[in-house]
């Protein structure tokens, strides 16, 4: 129980504060934090919240890293539900309550697309279906790859949610141009629910999809190749 | 004693360094720094003096972080006073050396709202004060939730300043166009104090009320929650 | 073998993460990464890799750094052929993948220079073939300098991927204006073979002998000077 | 000998990483790195020679440091000598070398103020004497109490670069609208010599002055109150 706990609120922190910047900063466009802060604000909350609770539960705050730990044989299939039930919730309340917050400016009116990801037409720079499929299923692999090693016992120990955390950074600077940046169904989910446009939640499948595939291919590449002696 | 002094030193650097990078900055409106820029500036004044004297007094710089400590039961109650004096004469001391070099400009008239945290009118974006209440109680909670986390016996050793002051970068990324950013009384006194608008000031009363409950809440949880076997 | 796959994914993602942060964010004028994004994913890539596979290959990435690790002494003379081609192969494969994410752009024309190095007219901000030359050299023999002195026996433990990654950004923030900076044999030469104008490909030569020649310079230094009680 | 060799390549990098940043950049009114990636590269240049010859020479590259070390009684005073000639020597070589890359350049003029710092009409954004002063004093004498504090026994082991090389990056977030930054009279002298306008050479002065008194303090400060169990 205080494992989901810790889910929750590492996924919660990881929309408050990742979707949040972009949501907040969107009001400023010469002030604002522009890709390079949305980027680190999304990187800072999985290594802030990686090194207050990663000792509790593991720190994944995203159902395809649950599974792409399960696949690569470092996180047990019966606590697969839990977790994932966890991450939804805390990412659907997160979204909540930035809607509350966003709600109170004085010029409000509605909130366009959330932070919410898209393809093709709501590709924040164009990118077809295609490019969008193998972009997420790319960077959620390497996310993959880069939890299991920084994690595997002969890592240096404690750094792990640096790399981590840094990595989920790097993934925002490389792709946010292409589909808003995913490699969550988490996060995906939450923001689509918020987005005044319905056309996010048809195109939702692609950021389940492409990120639990990329997750389980890690997983299993890692167990194959990197995990043994 | 030797406490006093580090808290005193600490906040100074927490005010002279953030807000001073903001208010030194405003200057530049295309050079600038920006709100990236101002962000990592106040997680480095914490990330930087917590190495520096967090092994003598803790390293709080900040009186909500004092009571949220004391809430989850890891601070004695008797040193709060103390802890909490030093932390606003510093912040204050910092505030006027801030003053005292701005006015130096040559095209100096005044220091318009200094580096203050407000709602409504005064908010960078003009957030409601039931936004700004969120918005502070939640980031000052999850504040608290890192530095516990971080802290805790089974988390690795020695990272807890790079969480905390990254935590701090990153709740100002997120919440600069909503208050500009209080999570510390210490820090809007010394700012309300300056600023020429007295408007400012009484607004001051929101900057104590909500960082204060959203880091005693935080001790609660933490306490209850995942302090424990 | 398992070493040859890690230089593989490790020089695969530093491609694919600098120079595609680099490319996908062209698109976007004013609200893209700028060079500081882009100096920020390269040094992002190294460190990410070097914890999650530093621990299987020592996590080079680059011909110039296995060569000035093997005139340093710390890299055996018969892997140096095996590396360099996992290098090159993962570097030109993620170049690959990067033009069929680009060529899915609904305004998509052609890749221009993508994100390839060069002198004189194609230096970004016209720099001379000596100016280049001198950069490179310096550039990658500090580079090296970084990479032998921080994974030294005396050096603190485990800190050496974030001396070594951060050292990259570090790089790219002096010298994108220069040569689009390349330090990298491998990454210059896949960002060469898919750029339209081919003069980049007659260029190339400085980006293999400048780099692998600092690095030698340092690897000499560090044993010479260094190295020893 | 071995230690100043060490120090002359520390401060080589630091003047050429972060003045060269500076310089290099400036071509680049748009898509430049700004002040925030000319302060991240100067705190880079420290981080990361800190860790590649910090065990060898205790990485100071600043003659402020090392005398302020020597006030808190962690240097001794018969190094000192040695050790601010190697810095002065790896300064201005560094400088020599980025005139010469820079002279490179096809619309080469003249190098205009270098990287210089300065008060009154020379300092960025019009700061008086008096400002810089302070402004100097106080920044040198934190990161001062930064370095003997993050390498204290008792702060936690391998950590200090980290702290000392974004304090370092702070410093310059908040004070490059002020006097462009100096806390060390060796990155001054050095840039001051290459500046066309001889101005510069004559306020040379305070760049001395202000930066080793703070550091002074600091040691004393350090020695007196935060040393002792």
């Amino acid at each position: 129980m205080k494992k989901l706990f810790a889910e929750f609120f590492g996924t919660f922190w990881l929309v408050f504060g990742g979707c949040g910047s972009a949501i907040f900063a969107a009001g400023y466009p010469d002030l604002g934090i522009g890709f390079v802060g949305v980027s680190l604000a999304f990187g800072l909350t999985v290594l802030t919240m990686a090194y207050a609770v990663g000792h509790i539960s593991g720190g994944h705050f995203n159902p395809a890293v649950s599974l792409g730990l399960w696949a690569g044989g470092k996180f047990e299939g019966k606590d697969l539900v839990g977790y994932i039930i966890a991450q939804l919730v805390g990412a659907v309340a997160a979204a909540g309550l930035l809607y509350l917050i966003i709600s109170g400016k004085s010029d409000f009116v509605d909130v366009g697309g959330f932070a919410a990801n898209g393809y093709n037409d709501l590709s924040p720079d164009g990118f077809s279906m295609t490019s969008a499929l193998i972009a997420e299923f790319i960077l959620t692999m390497f996310f993959l790859l880069i939890i299991l090693g920084s994690t595997n016992a002969r890592a240096p120990k404690g750094f792990a949610p640096i790399a981590i955390g840094l990595g989920l950074t790097l993934i925002h600077l490389i792709s946010i141009p292409i589909t808003n940046t995913s490699v969550n169904p988490a996060r995906s989910t939450s923001q689509a629910l918020f987005a005044v446009n319905s056309e996010y939640m048809s195109q939702l499948w692609l950021f389940w999809v492409a990120p639990i595939a990329g997750a389980i291919v890690a997983g299993l590449i890692h167990k194959a190749m990197f995990d043994k002696d």
